[in-house]
């Protein structure tokens, strides 16, 4: 058996399942695709993170990753094609390797949800963005426009609008938390009550067009509508998921198969890091006690 | 009304709770009979807190507590005699004053479990302790035992054998996670497979009896054998409790009483602050669509 358990996500869920597995001297991998830290490495500045008043997004995925590293997580930089689920050992297989377990916790969290307009995809990278964090610098005294109402749209915003010229935000509805909704009305961003109809371009966006007809010079448009959640793999192994499209689980973050169990965003609970430590520690001490009498 | 949430209760779930209820402009209040911070302020190290490879006990509820403040969370240093749970207008009766409120949060955590021994109740304060934390430097280049087997007293021995002249842990079964065991072998520690039986004294506590009739000279005994949840209030105003005692919660952390929430060890789930943490910011928000619908 090469671990004993397999953790498939490298943000704030995943992550905390590593530092309690390997606190109990479990050996874990955290099997991440891209970079270590999940959501938290698109959001610019954390204010509830209970104890830091005010943290970066990205400097909370380094202290984690360093956090789970120094206590001896192992890492795996590689993307899981699927994994059986034989009770007492279960094959994880990779695009490069395959390894072997008795526990896997789904930590996958979500994927940015598209506009579905015209031009959108046409565009993608050559002005339309999905991440203002890792795209924003790249429109520095340009005029750029936010799509979507939630905390990830007005946060968004308010990072654009430091380096942007101009900073548009769409939104048929603003459903963001009072305490951001005032950072917004603060601000010098222009709130427009409309959606987005069509990306419009020649090589790279030029403007949107809005649901009620209007246009917009823009020469990036960011959509933040927030997330659906990642949950392919959990499909093609036969998870059961809620009637909203999550994984079903329990309290304990037990899934329909035993010894597999999910974590953070994915699960459609709150999203936020809170609660996607809190149940990374709950997979994890859950999945030590499969491994212990597995 | 007074507030929009009361929560009852000021360690990490409280806190949590405290912060996402003003970061969503309700107007909160925590209410706390002792000092802010809960079972962190009786651990000395932690050490699985993401993003801090090691915080003191005190210093994570320092932190906390002080997040909460400047985000504009009320404080209340009182203690709740009980309230009513009428569905628009809750009344919190507080030692000192009333309250009013839509909805309640339990964040009651639990309270230190006695060991029933004879003498204990007699030598409470008079060598037989409940805290290392708080108590140890009492103890200083003296003899002391320690009482359990579980992560805390594990925790406790390690603190206190940093201070005495000689400690002993008194265990029937360690259950600790594996990384604590391991310091615990590599330390001065006398770990004994037994339980106590009797303390003994003479105005203060001189030594304890064990069960299988061993006596130890000790000066100080530390009963670190877990807690129970703190369930009194939730018990008198008719909330219920699942079958360990606990109160019993769905994972939007909803009692059976329509506006009342629980959050954190009195939930029982896994006992930790990352848990109480993701427990607490659900609660806030599941309050916070109570409080808007309301």
């Amino acid at each position: 058996m090469d671990y004993d358990v397999v953790i498939v996500g490298g943000g704030p869920a995943g992550l905390t399942a590593g530092i309690y597995c390997v606190r109990r001297k479990l050996k874990a991998v955290v099997i991440e695709r891209g970079a270590l830290g999940g959501q938290m490495l698109h959001t610019s500045d954390i204010e509830n993170w209970p104890g830091d008043r005010l943290v970066k997004g990205e400097e909370l995925a380094r202290r984690m990753a360093e956090h789970a590293k120094s206590l001896g997580v192992e890492f795996r930089y590689d993307e899981v094609a699927g994994f059986t689920t034989d009770r007492l050992e279960k094959t994880v297989i990779l695009r490069k390797e395959s390894i072997t377990c008795k526990a896997v916790i789904l930590a996958t969290g979500g994927q940015h949800k598209k506009a579905k307009v015209k031009g959108e995809e046409e565009y993608a990278g050559r002005g339309v963005s999905y991440c203002a964090i890792c795209d924003g610098p790249f429109f520095k005294v340009k005029k750029v426009a936010v799509v979507g109402g939630g905390n990830m749209a007005v946060e968004d915003t308010l990072y654009l609008s430091e380096l942007a010229a101009k900073t548009y935000l769409i939104a048929k509805k603003l459903t963001a938390e009072e305490a951001l909704v005032e950072k917004l009305k603060k601000s010098k961003v222009e709130t427009i009550e409309d959606g987005i109809a069509e990306v419009h371009g020649e090589g790279t966006v030029k403007a949107i067009k809005l649901l009620s007809g209007k246009t917009l010079e823009v020469e990036g448009v960011f959509i933040s509508e927030g997330h659906t959640p990642s949950t392919e793999l959990a499909k093609q192994v036969g998870i059961k998921l809620d009637d909203r499209g999550f994984i079903d689980v329990n309290r304990s973050m037990e899934t329909n198969i035993p010894g597999v169990y999910a974590a953070g965003d994915v699960t459609g609970g709150i999203p936020q890091i809170t609660t996607a430590v809190g149940e990374g520690c709950t997979a994890a001490m859950k999945a030590y006690a499969y491994v212990k009498n597995a």
